[in-house]
This record gives structure tokens, sequence and C-alpha cells, in this order.
């Protein structure tokens, strides 16, 4: 049996340092207990069963999933209590309840009035109950409701009449990512803390019996200061970590848990840089570091152990199964000192991004390699 | 049985429409006709067997592929030809000869003395012979050797010692992606073929039996008006097409074969904006018309039958699982023409990249759909 290591394993490869992983699911741990709220985590970075299992070890309140396909690979894995946390779509009605009949608590989300009626006659017409939260928005960035509009009564009142719940309020405050410094991730936090709890209490004054308050976002758990009134924190970029992280100052470089192994596969002298065999299908396209103070082009790279380089270098351009590794200075690279056949690691600006081009990826651990499988797709 | 209809699948779906498709391969083949070359179809776009027999049809030359995963996939459907136009990195030449073995006439490429010191040596230590054509560079693109540097006789006489070839030369001339004019189309593709065959005539004279000279990409393939010296061109997207080759006046946005399936999931009242249910995770990060004259956003939104719609509306931003629609004017979009649940389609930026993101698409025929698989990942 052939020993799987990095210096064996085909390119480009999907990598997750297990002890790397590790820390920063403890350091999410220890921030909501000293908050005193449970953790939700969402699943749909890792996409992995035993990743998950990492997760969710010592919190009792189940997980995120964002499609059905990983609603499915999840309850095969014995998950049993998920949240589906994109507004649910009509014609997904039937599929979810085909799931809520095999057993699986598939926790759904809307913002809409219409949605809510569709959902109650389908409900009705079907014989089956749903759970339901209403999502609220906390700062324009997508969708949701906000605790003074008007819709957010007659929702909740839609599924009140209908026998639909709402069991309670969601918020996700994606505009966590456009925060440029700590001091505006924790009023952030704050923000959707505040947005949760008063529509949770606008709906209880109006007699509807909120359980679940959930909030969320990686960048906003982690600079929470005060969660008092929210019931649970879903966040899932925290484990892996990526450039966009470390360039919102969420963490530091040493905790990108995740990265993409390439080789050298050519030398363009004229330019000074390398031709790896990662391109945008490898890495996928995502530029979210090209707003941020530090560009990281299509990725930071490393060593093949995922050391630091003397020159800084980056992906600067891809192509669909290349990459084009340049300095950060645009100075020649001592082409040499990469000979073909070379290999690199190159840790992704988005580590939900760049891990859904993979079915599978490599968990480093103990010196060792364990191939494990990713859901992918919608079902 | 329930007949799948652009009504009933689930959302996100890719799309695939076959008249369309049928066609963009008709005025291929009517193009390379004329110039008088046969065709070696790219299958990293379409990565279906059905699509690539539709595109192979009539050629005698097999096909290209850009992974490994793609060569196994093809083999298994029984193309025996193939040449994996991506620079060969040193790791793959075991994958390779053990796919040789088993009855695939892979063709390599490569573009460094030392990946053929390294491709001669594997040969000889494992007693395999490979077939290789030297990659060169028209545009400073991406890889390749020049016609006039010194490392392509070199290169060619370390394969020759090794008795490795080289059996051709091959050039991509990925520039004409930046081309903004018919004539620079032209202009580049005549570029394109000098380089290869003054690279093929030089190798010539040095006493290499160059079998093979291949030129290719969409644009310059469509857009060539003399292939003189050529013996094969490669292109892929032209099966599809998308909006890049729209906006590079390729092609009109009828040729657009394919899209994304996307339903309503919300309305965001404060924007005028739809909320849909394809994010990133369906369309790619792919933002290759961002530096056109005509900015499409993630896509443009077409009806659910893939008619036009009043408003010029496109995909303004992606979450991992949501996209924002909104006017291309950035004036509200009548919401009420757009309730909940209605089905639209999107026809994307760069076919390769978004149909990458999925492992099936719907072949649209008679007015039915087909579900096909697609190759995924590399193996």
């Amino acid at each position: 049996m052939i020993q799987r290591s990095i210096d064996s394993i085909l390119t480009p490869a999907l990598l997750i340092d297990g002890p790397t992983l590790n820390a920063n699911i403890d350091r999410m741990n220890r921030q909501v207990e000293g908050l005193g709220v449970s953790l939700r985590p969402h699943l749909k970075t890792v996409k992995n069963a035993e990743l998950a299992r990492r997760m969710m070890d010592g919190h009792a309140g189940g997980a995120t999933v964002s499609t059905l396909a990983e609603a499915d690979y999840f309850h095969a894995a014995g998950i049993t209590d998920l949240t589906y946390a994109v507004g649910i779509a009509p014609s997904r009605l039937a599929p979810v309840a085909e799931r809520r009949k095999a057993g699986l608590s598939l926790t759904l989300i809307l913002d809409h009035p219409d949605t809510a009626r569709a959902l109650v006659e389908y409900a009705r017409a079907h014989s089956i109950d749903f759970r339901v939260l209403i999502e609220l928005d906390a700062d324009g960035d997508r969708a949701g409701l906000r605790p003074d509009e008007h819709a957010l009564l007659d929702t909740a009142n839609i599924l009140r009449e209908g026998g639909q719940g709402p069991a309670g309020v969601l918020v996700h405050a994606g505009g966590s990512y456009a925060c440029r410094s700590q001091n505006a991730l924790t009023a952030l936090a704050e923000r959707e803390r505040l947005v949760a709890v008063e529509a949770a209490n606008r709906l209880r004054n109006e007699g509807h019996p909120i359980e679940v308050v959930s909030v969320g976002s990686t960048p906003t758990a982690l600079f929470a200061e005060r969660l008092d009134g929210v019931t649970e924190v879903r966040a899932g970029v925290y484990s892996c970590m990526d450039l966009v992280m470390v360039g919102l100052g969420v963490c530091s470089l040493d905790a990108i848990a995740i990265s993409v192994l390439t080789e050298v596969i050519g030398h363009r002298r004229a330019s000074g840089e390398l031709l790896v065999d990662a391109g945008w299908m490898a890495l996928s396209r995502d530029r979210g570091t090209a707003s941020h103070d530090l560009d990281q082009g299509y990725g930071l790279v490393r060593d093949a152990r995922g050391g630091p380089i003397d020159q800084a270098m980056l992906v600067r351009a891809t192509n669909q199964e290349h990459g084009i590794v340049a300095s950060r200075s645009g100075e020649s690279l001592p082409l040499d000192h990469f000979p073909i056949g070379t290999r690199l690691r190159i840790l992704p600006n988005h580590a939900c991004a760049t891990a859904a081009q993979f079915d599978h990826f490599d968990l480093i651990e103990n010196d060792g390699l364990t191939r494990l499988a990713r859901c992918y797709g919608w079902g």
C-alpha cells in the first residue's frame, strides 16, 4: 500500500490541517461558552461528516446547512436537527416535507408573507407540519425583514393562523465581510443581536411563543461582546479560516487550516513567474481580498509543508487548470529555486468557495493524510 | 413517472439547449471545413459524453481534455485519442503511463527542457513511450516556448535523444479573450498560426518529423482567415457560448446554449431587487465581462423559457446560495411582476466556470428535459 503523502498525491489537491482546524474550533467554542449561548455550526464550509462531528462536539443544538444535498448527506451521517438557512423556495416545500417524514427535523427560514402563505397552504393540503423561523435583516446585505416592518407581524400571523409557528427568528449579518476594523465588527455584532432580540420581543408581545433567536456569521460571532437574549449562534468558516478572515483582522495567517496543493509545471522566463497546476477550477474565481488593504490575488503561496516562502508570492492570474504565481512586488522570482515539479500550497481567499471545487480533501494529522469525501451539488 | 420540466426540476439547475448547441457546433464545423483543417474539440466545457459525441461527429482527430479525470471519463465512453492540453506535471507521468497501458492514446504537452528530461527518464526507467507535443507561446498569455527560443530546440532534442518525439507543436492564443474587435481576433489568429508553423518548420529543419501543428481557442478558430500549415484546431466553449464570447463579438446572445435555472425566493423592497436561489455556488465567481464595455455582473437574466425580459436584469451580487437580481439601470424592478416562486434563467459570463459547478445538467430538446451527468474533479 502506498502511503498517502504531500509528496505523492496528485495535484491539485485540497488539504485541511487537522490541528489548525481543531484550534479554530476550540477558539469559537470558548467564545460562545463565554457568552453563554449555544453554537449551531454551519456545515456549508466543510461539507464533511467527520469535521461536522468535531464542530458539533459539546453543543446540543444541531447544525446549519445551505442545500438539501447537505441536509441529506448529514442526515445520512446521523445528524437529525438541521436548520436550512436559505429562504425556502416554494418548489422545495415538497422535498422538505419528504425529508421531515423521513425523520429529519429540518427547520426552514422565510422572509415574505407570500412564502408563508405558500408554506401554510402546502402544509394544509398535505397534512404536514413545518418548523419555521422568520429571517431578519440587520444590515441590508441580503435577505430578511426589519424588526419594525409591518410584514414581520403579517408573516408571523399567516404562519400562526396556518398552525405553522413561527418557532423563532434568524439573522445573518453578512455585512460583517465589509467591516474594516474590530470595532466595526463588534458594533455590527451588537446590531445583529439587537435586531434579533427586538424582533423576537415584538413577536412575543403579539403572543407568538418565540423559542429560537439565532444570530451569526464568523466575524460577528468572534467579536460579539454580549449575546443576551440570543439562544444560538451560527458560524461556519471559523473552522477553516481564509485570507478574507485574515484581511478582516478575524484571525492570523497561522489559523488558516485549508490550502490547495499544487505543482510547478512551467517557468515564465520573460516575467519571472511560475506556472502551476492550480487554476480557477481548483482555487475558484473568488477575489474576496480585492477590496482589502492587502490584495492577495487568487491566493497566497506557501511551501509544500505550509511554511512561508522568502518572497511574498501570490497567484496573480488563473485559467481553468493553470495558475500564474508571481512575487507581490512584481519583481522576477528566482525560478531556479522553484524547479519544475516543486510542490507549493496556496492559501485561498475564501474557504467555502475553494473547498466547493473539490469532492474530497486530505486531512493532515500526525504527519499522515486521510482522504475524506465532501458533499457536493444540490441533489 | 413525473415528467421533468423547467417548472418542476429543483433549482438551481444547469440547462443546455440542444438546438442552440447543435447550431453552434454546425457553425464551427463549417468554419474549419472552409479552412481545410480538422477539429479536435476541447471537452473541458461540456464534460459529457453525449455532447462530446456531437462535437466530434464528422471529425477524425480525437478530442482535447484538461484533466486526467476527463481523460478517464471520455476513455470509458469509448474515446481513445485524447490530447491532455495542460503542461504535464512530472508527478503525473506515472498515472499517464498507466492510462497508455490501458489503451488510451493520451498525448502530452510540455514547454521546458527539465520536463522533457523528467519524461525521458521516466520513459527509459519504465520502458514506456509517450506521445509529446511542444507547447508554444503566441501572446505571452500563459505557457509555451517562442519559435525563436533556444529552449525549443533543446527540448525537442532531449525528447528525440530519449526516443520520445516530439510528435508536434501546440499553441493556444488565450490572449484572444482580451481582444476587443473582430480585426484583433483575426490578427491574433494569424499570429497563432504563424507561431505554430514557424516553430514546426524550425524543428523540421533540424530533422524532427513534426506531424501535428495544433492551434486554437474559440475566438481565434472562428475568426481565422487561413490556416495553411496547421493540421488541427482545438476549441471548446463554442459549443455553449457565453456572455464573454458575446462581449468579444464572437456570437450573439441567441447563441448562448447554457444557462442556470433559478427561483425567486425573496424581494428586497428597499432597493427593488429580487433574491434568487442561484449564488456563486451555481454561477461561479467568474466576472469575465467586468472589463468589457457591457459589464454583465454575474449573469444576464432571462425568463424561464430563455426569452428576454422587458427590463435588462442582471445578477448584481452573489453569496454562496443567494443571488441578487437588479436592473442594469439601477432603478427598482417591478417586484409584483416577479412573485415569490417565479423561475428565471441566468446566462453566465463563462460557460466553463459555471458548468463546472454542476455534476449534471438538463439537456432541453423537443420541449423535454434529459438529465445527463458531467465529469468532475481531478480523480
